[in-house]
């Protein structure tokens, strides 16, 4: 894990990108689209979607310059493809547009688990994950807004071969991941680069944690108490009324990042537990908690 | 638990208290005193506290006329007195205040559980418990606001026996829970009122395990892994950063309430759990939390 250095991309008249295609324009697509147009980075943005019906949406918030259902003409003359689809979907969406698309065309996508899914892909040579970490509780373009990813990290995953210098199984193109952070960082996003199987068991605790940890909160809460929350309950369970379908996806592809994470935290849970029903100082892991929570700022 | 009643006191030129002393001017005392004051509700407000240089910070903050150190002489002429103090505290200082306050003032306190202290000064006639759902991870006097409490619910916890008609053991005064239920009024809250028992049962739920969860997963997080954080974990974490003091004795003087919350979520994360790991339907678990959540809104 380590940052990677911004880039020296300097101010041109022409748009650095000719054309840039996004597959699913929902809040991050969406974002990702507003963000490419207000900073004037492609000629054109083609959003591309199942229903015709979201992709009309995208057109009203301006998201993209125009849309299509057809994935192979929508990615044809695409330098950079950005899929931001449903996770189950990225696998065979990406095998299909590194079918179509110029031989020269960059595939990443944005989805939140990237052990599993970059192995399958690692014949893909044209495709590099990336995992932008700038969710939302709201969904769908109306939400999108060009700043989403404005100082936010993402996350680039190469295959773990690609950082050694004499990998024998190199399969990505050389290059690739350059461009790639060159991408992120000219929509203000901050790039680290990780190794897949690493990023999922850090973004086990991270992220997907929390999403578990805010729904079992939220569940195990009677109805008839709900009078009775304040701001520490609101802000603990917010993400709960985060998509349902979306997150089943994520903990079920990410099973066993987050069966070590909550392990990890089922155990702090039980040394608190222990704590209080012996009667010993409970304090130094509030302390400790609160450093931590402390670093990270509001 | 019932919502009380609005107030049917009348705007008028002359302030409905005479006096009102606050014990502990923090964030929670401290807010009252500024809206007692920015409402014109007190002729005079009086911050009493152990150190001077809080009650200092308090006169600099306008959140009190005048202080003193002096408890005996500080509600001496006091028709309401708000105990803001550490919850430890708060039975003796109760005990103290009844001895010297005048016969027809009202004493109350704001601290988060209820059962024991209720309990322990039933023989008090002038005290009923309160508890203003407000806080913030952030305390002191220069956090306080005016209206802080606006809009916001305060529990007031009569004994049990005060609720029957013909209670044989009735030892608070006549009156007195409707004459608190308008002080919180004045300021801004809705009132609900709760058997102190049922009180610390829900407020276990809605606010303490919260604040245990909170710990728990910011104290489960390698610090190497905080760059990756987002949104979810912000929020989900928020309250870890509270004052540890002050929850290490919530949670040891709710200790029943809490561990009877902590098996309530400690079964629907195992439930959540049983449904990963033996890949059963994960979905009408976080649709049933995201439904529940949004009944509160943002």
């Amino acid at each position: 894990m380590f940052p990677m250095p911004p880039s020296d991309q300097s101010p041109s008249s022409n748009p650095p990108y000719r054309q840039v295609a996004i597959v699913g324009v929902g809040l991050i697509g969406g974002s990702i689209g507003l963000a490419l147009r207000q900073r004037r980075l492609a000629e054109e943005v083609v959003g591309i979607g199942r229903r015709q019906s979201s992709l009309d949406k995208a057109m009203e918030c301006e998201a993209v310059d125009r849309t299509t259902t057809d994935l192979a003409a929508g990615v044809a003359d695409a330098q950079m493809v950005v899929v931001a689809a449903p996770l189950r979907l990225v696998p065979c969406l990406v095998r299909g547009i590194a079918e179509v698309c110029p031989e020269d065309g960059l595939i990443t996508d944005v989805g939140s688990v990237k052990g599993a899914l970059c192995g399958e892909l690692a014949a893909i040579g044209s495709f590099v994950g990336s995992h932008p970490l700038a969710g939302d509780h709201r969904s769908g373009p109306d939400n999108a807004r060009a700043d989403l990813l404005s100082g936010k990290v993402v996350v680039v995953t190469p295959l773990p071969e690609d950082s050694k210098s004499h990998g024998t199984s190199r399969k990505q193109r050389p290059g690739l991941l350059q461009q790639l952070t060159k991408f992120w960082e000219s929509l203000g996003a901050r790039v680290m680069s990780m190794d897949p199987g690493q990023h999922d068991r850090a973004l086990a605790v991270t992220s997907h944690l929390p999403h578990w940890v805010a729904s079992a909160m939220a569940g195990a809460t009677p109805e008839e108490w709900l009078p009775l929350v304040a701001t520490g309950w609101r802000d603990t369970t917010r993400i709960a009324a985060a998509d349902p379908d979306l997150w089943g996806q994520i903990f079920t592809e990410n099973k066993a990042g987050l069966l070590e994470a909550l392990d990890r935290f089922e155990d702090r849970i039980a040394r608190m537990r222990h704590a209080i029903e012996t009667e010993k100082p409970l304090l130094s892991l509030l302390d400790e908690a609160k450093r931590i929570r402390n670093a990270v700022g509001d």
